[in-house]
C-alpha cells in the first residue's frame, strides 16, 4: 500500500531556496523505491512576497497549508536594514506564526559532532545532546507593550507566559525522548534563582513528570552555567528541556560547537498530530551569499532525517543522516557548490537503498 | 595627603571567604605605600547568616553599606538542595536586593585571555572585550507572578521591565567605554526579531547615542548569534552592552571561553557615585570545594583591580591586574592552594611598587 505524504514546501528567501532543492533531492533519494510518495506543494512566502503583495502570511495560506501533513521549510528573512521591510517582521509574521497556529510545542533541535567534523573547540569530546525547546510560551508569546515611545520616559514590557498545560506536555516529550536514549538524562535549563515564578513551575512539573520515569537521571542547571558546560564538557549533556528563548540561545551555540550552523537542523513538532509539524535547518537565509550557489545544504537534508523520522520512516531517516555523516567526513577543504553537496548526498543515499 | 575609602567586605559563603582573604592581600599590596588607605568593614551576610538568624538583608544592614565608599563581596549562596534554604532565595534577597538597591545600572565585566592560559577553544585569537550588562531592569527586576499555583491549571508570568531611563544610561556609559578603547567598537545584543517592544527602545537609544560618538563603531547582533561569535570569532567583539539577562548568560560563556570562570571579575557600578559600587568574582560560592584550601583567588583578586580602577587608582589596578596575568602565564599544571596563589600575587605586586 502505498502512502501519500502531503508536504508543504516553502523554499523562502535567501538561500532558502537553494538548499531546499537538494532536501528535496535527498528525500526523493531516501524514498525512492519505497511505499511512501510526497505530493508537494509549494508556498511562496517570507520576505520576497512581502515586499511583492504586502502580505506576510494569510488566513488562506495558513488554511492551505493547515491541509498538508508536513512542512520542509529553507530559511525566510531579507537583507538585514532594508527599508522596505522597516514596517514588516517576517519572523514574527511569518516563522514565529506558523509555530504558534501550528502548535509547534516541542522545537527539536539535536547537536551531534559527527567524526571528521572540525569543532572550534579544543577537546569536544562525545557531543551528541538534543534540545527540547518549548515553541508556543514563554518571552515568544509577544505579549508586550511600550508607552510613551519615543521619548525619555518610554517603558517597554515583555511579558513571559508560561502555563503548567504548555510546560507538562514538552517536559513529558522531553522524559519520554530522554528514556529511549541510550544515557538516559534529562537536564532541565532554566533561571530559576532570578525568574521565580517561571522557574518554580518549571521544576514542579519536571519534578512530577520524573517520578514517572524513575530510568532518567534528572538534571538542573542554570541558563548561565549551561554555556560553560556546553563549551567545556558537552558529553554531560543527552536530552535538554528548556523554554523558548533560552532554547534559542542554547541551540545556537550548541549548533556552533558542533560543526557549525551548517550541521544544524531542527523539527517543530506539533505531536499530537492535529496540525502539520515543520522542518528547517536552524540556520537563516543569509542574503550576503545567496544566489551564488556555496551555501552549505546540509542542515536542510538533516532536517528531511527529523521529518521523516517524525512520519514512521526512522530507515529512510537513517539513510539520510549516514548519508551526511559521509559526505562531512570526507570532505577536508575542498569547495564544493550547493548542488555537488546535494548530489553527492542523494547518491550516497541511493547507494544504501535496500541495504536495510 | 591621605584617602580612606571606606570598604564594606561581605566574605559570604563556601569558598567566597577564602578567595576575598587573597583579594584583600592584593589590595594591601597594591596600595601600601600608597596616599589611600582602606577602612574595611566585614558584614556576614549569606547563607549561613540566614540559616544563623533568618536574615538575608534588613533595612540595617543596607543601611550601614549605604555608609561605604564601595564593597567587596566574595560569593554568597548555600548548598545547593539545603531544604533549611527551601523558602529562602539568598539570590534574589541579598545579591539583586544590594544592586538593586544600590543603583547598580552598570555591571561590567571583562573578558581578557591572558597569555598563557589555556583556552578550551581551539582558535581563541585575541579575546579583549568587556560586556556591559544592564543591572537594574529588563527581566531581573523581579515583576512576575503566578495564579493557581501547583495545580494544572497553572500560569507564571515574569514581566521584562525597561526604560528609557534605564537603558539610556548603560548606553552612555557604554558609548563612552567604548570610545576609550583603541579598538572603539560597540555591539548591541538582543532579541529585537522576537522582543519587539524592548528590542526597540534599546535598538532606537543606542541609534540616539551614536550620534553623539561618530568615532565608535556600531553593530548588532541577536543573542543567539552572539554565542555562536563568541566561540568561532571572539576576536570581533570590544564593548558588548546588553540587557540583564543577555548580559548574565553571555558572560559566563565569554568567561568559559577566555580561561575560565576562575579568571572572570566584575563590578556593580552606580556611575553617579550616589551610592558604593560593588565588586565581585562572578563565580558562585562553590560548596562542593569550600573549605579545602583549593580555590582560585584570582576572579577576587582581579575583581579587587576593578575596584582601583573605579575609584580612580589605575595604576594601581594595572599592577594588580598585571601580577594576576604573570602569575597565570606561569602556572602550567602545578596545583597551589588558594593562599599560595594569593601570596605569589601580593609578591609579585609589591615588587612592582614604584615601578609606575
Ligand atoms: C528567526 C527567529 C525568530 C528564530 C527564533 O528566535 O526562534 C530563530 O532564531 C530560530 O532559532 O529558529
Ligand atoms: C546569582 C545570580 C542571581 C547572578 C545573576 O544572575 O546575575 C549570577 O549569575 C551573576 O551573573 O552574577
Amino acid at each position: 500500500m502505498v502512502t501519500t505524504v502531503r508536504l508543504a514546501v516553502i523554499p523562502g528567501d535567501g538561500i532558502g531556496p537553494e538548499v531546499v532543492g537538494e532536501a528535496l533531492k535527498a528525500l526523493d533519494a531516501a524514498t525512492s523505491g519505497t511505499d511512501v510518495r510526497f505530493e508537494r506543494t509549494p508556498f511562496s512566502l517570507g520576505a520576497a512576497r512581502y515586499l511583492e503583495t504586502g502580505d506576510t502570511l494569510t488566513d488562506d495560506d495558513l488554511e492551505a497549508i493547515k491541509g498538508h501533513d508536513a512542512i520542509l521549510l529553507g530559511a525566510v528573512g531579507g537583507v538585514p536594514g532594508d527599508p522596505r521591510l522597516a514596517g514588516a517582521n517576517i519572523e514574527r509574521g511569518l516563522l514565529l506564526k506558523l509555530r504558534f497556529e501550528l502548535d509547534h510545542y516541542v522545537n527539536l533541535r539535536p547537536s551531534i559532532l559527527y567524526p571528521g567534523v572540525a569543532s572550534p573547540l579544543a577537546e569536544p569530546g562525545d557531543v551528541d545532546f538534543v534540545v527540547v525547546r518549548e515553541g508556543t510560551e514563554g518571552p515568544y508569546v509577544g505579549n508586550g507593550g511600550a508607552i510613551r515611545v519615543g521619548t525619555p520616559a518610554e517603558v517597554a514590557n515583555e511579558v513571559s507566559v508560561n502555563t503548567a498545560y504548555g510546560v507538562e506536555r514538552v517536559v513529558r516529550y522531553a522524559f519520554a525522548a530522554a528514556s529511549a536514549r541510550p544515557k538516559k538524562k534529562l537536564t532541565l535549563v532554566h533561571k530559576t534563582n532570578v525568574l521565580v515564578f517561571a522557574g518554580s513551575l518549571w521544576k514542579r512539573l519536571v519534578d512530577e513528570v520524573a517520578a514517572e520515569y524513575p530510568d532518567v537521571a534528572v538534571d538542573y542547571l542554570h541558563v548561565d552555567a549551561a554555556t560553560i558546560f556546553l563549551v567545556t564538557d558537552p558529553a554531560r549533556f543527552d536530552v535538554i528541556v528548556t523554554d523558548n528563548l533560552f532554547g534559542d540561545i542554547l541551540t545556537d551555540l550548541a549548533g556552533a560547537i558542533s560543526g557549525g550552523i551548517g550541521l544544524a537542523a531542527s523539527g517543530n513538532i506539533n505531536p499530537d498530530g492535529r496540525f502539520p509539524s515543520m522542518f528547517e535547518p536552524v540556520h537563516g537565509s543569509a542574503p550576503d551569499i545567496a544566489g551564488k550557489g556555496i551555501a552549505d545544504p546540509s542542515a536542510a537534508i538533516l532536517s528531511v532525517a527529523l521529518l521523516l523520522d517524525h512520519l514512521g520512516h526512522a530507515d529512510a531517516a537513517d539513510r539520510v543522516r549516514g548519508a551526511v555523516a559521509a559526505d562531512v567526513a570526507e570532505r577536508g577543504d575542498v569547495a564544493r557548490t550547493t548542488s555537488e553537496i546535494g548530489d553527492a548526498i542523494a547518491a550516497r543515499i541511493g547507494a544504501t537503498v535496500g541495504a536495510h
